[in-house]
């Protein structure tokens, strides 16, 4: 099997993300990742490159993603045997065209380093989504920016705290049981935040696998039950003129991000 | 001020982290980011390209990130009057060379699109990061694939749930308190699970500031409390021989990537 090497000085999570992105679109072919994060000496460059020279001596010429920022660095890389796909070599010559100016080759200025307010935002929206995770505290759904409302298991708390650790969003979640369903309007604990309400909505049968995962057996994942509660809860959103999603076959970040773009929330950090 | 356009047929997630990436070496320039993400259509990419021309002819040329996979969409933001920065574009060529195959083309082959098994994974991961946060839930700690100790706001429950999220990783958090320092060993609770122990400690001047925030006054946020609160952790882990990391000044992706690096973690789902 092909080997592709992941190097970076920092965290890994750029290259990661595109490796991840660009391999993607190669479907049928297995590649073998190999993280290669906080490399940020000549020395440790230089035994990446015996690996990557060892796996073309064993095999297929590996692929090497890079992403670091010392140009001395990079260059060390690019002696070795792989392909290199690097990002800073690629791009930053004609950023640095555009902008006129040189870039700083300066490791970790991504990710906040020494941002206390950006981990502020987010330490404080990951707390709000915590303490209001599944309807368990209902006041103060006023500093909300969203409130995610649902059955159980359409993805309500992972989109929670993903909005929080990605845009330090404030979101709330609402689980919506069989007391919240034939009423008139929205359920009382909702009243004055109907602006703020975002539903979430699966397909029965994808809710039921997931419920079978947690609590096999039982009412709980009965594709009876199931189809009922969608059905009671997507009469809700359209009673109360609540916009809201379908979530089947959606990754955490696919729903989060659409959120973001329906609702028009904005990043609340920036590092 | 200069406008950036990130331009994406899906969650936009790549196109972000690259293009923060790149931007953040040129740490002296401030430029507006706009996203435009879902974009998969012509109508929507021209509609893109009639807001990047209407910048370039206000002010400066702006920057346009892309990663649109479809060949003909790319080729329609090519012609705007922005300087492309695209990835599919740059890269793709490259890879389909080395793995002699053609690219895919397909939109959302990323993040999941229909994966239950990784969707359940963090699914359980992040389930369990609620469930064993802060020393609430002590059993079952064996199921942990790391358990964070640490006295409160070392970052404990943000990178619990950001390696659950991120990497499928099942995350515990115990909290140190007064009643943990000073014994031999480590605490009961952690009886037994020693090997899955990772300490995250923080500089005392900075753990005030952080706790000031969230609870100001009082003995819990005053920098004595702190300092001995910190020496009582960090003689805990020398005691014991927990290996530990000082979290001061670091973001959460960089405490989670540091500790999947240290404790030789790996993710537990891929799309």
């Amino acid at each position: 099997m092909r080997t592709s090497f992941l190097v970076s000085d920092h965290t890994g999570i750029t290259v990661d993300t595109l490796a991840h992105s660009l391999l993607s679109q190669f479907p049928g072919i297995e590649i073998r990742r190999e993280n290669h994060s906080f490399v940020s000496s000549a020395a440790e460059v230089d035994r990446v490159v015996e690996d990557i020279d060892a796996a073309a001596r064993d095999g297929e010429t590996p692929l090497v993603f890079c992403t670091l920022v010392d140009p001395a660095l990079r260059e060390r890389v690019h002696r070795s045997a792989g392909i290199c796909v690097d990002v800073f070599d690629s791009f930053l010559p004609t950023l640095e065209r555009a902008l006129g100016v040189t870039a700083s080759s300066a490791v970790g200025l991504l990710h906040g380093v020494g941002n206390d307010q950006g981990y502020q935002a987010r330490l404080e929206a990951i707390d709000y989504a915590m303490g209001h995770d599944d309807g368990t505290v209902t006041r103060d759904y006023d500093r909300a920016d969203v409130i995610l409302v649902g059955v159980s298991r359409t993805g309500k708390t992972p989109t929670s705290l993903y909005l929080a650790m990605q845009f330090g969003i404030k979101a709330a979640n609402y689980p919506l049981t069989e007391e919240d369903f034939g009423i008139e309007g929205v359920p009382e604990a909702l009243h004055g935040v109907k602006s703020h309400l975002f539903g979430l909505t699966t397909d029965a049968d994808r809710l039921q696998r997931i419920r079978q995962q947690r609590r096999p057996g039982g009412t709980y994942s009965s594709l009876a039950q199931c189809q009922h509660e969608v059905r009671e809860a997507e009469a809700l959103f359209r009673r109360a003129n609540i916009p809201s999603l379908n979530t089947a076959g959606m990754s955490i970040e696919e729903i989060a991000t659409a959120v973001v773009a329906r609702v028009g929330l904005r990043r609340n950090w920036r590092e």
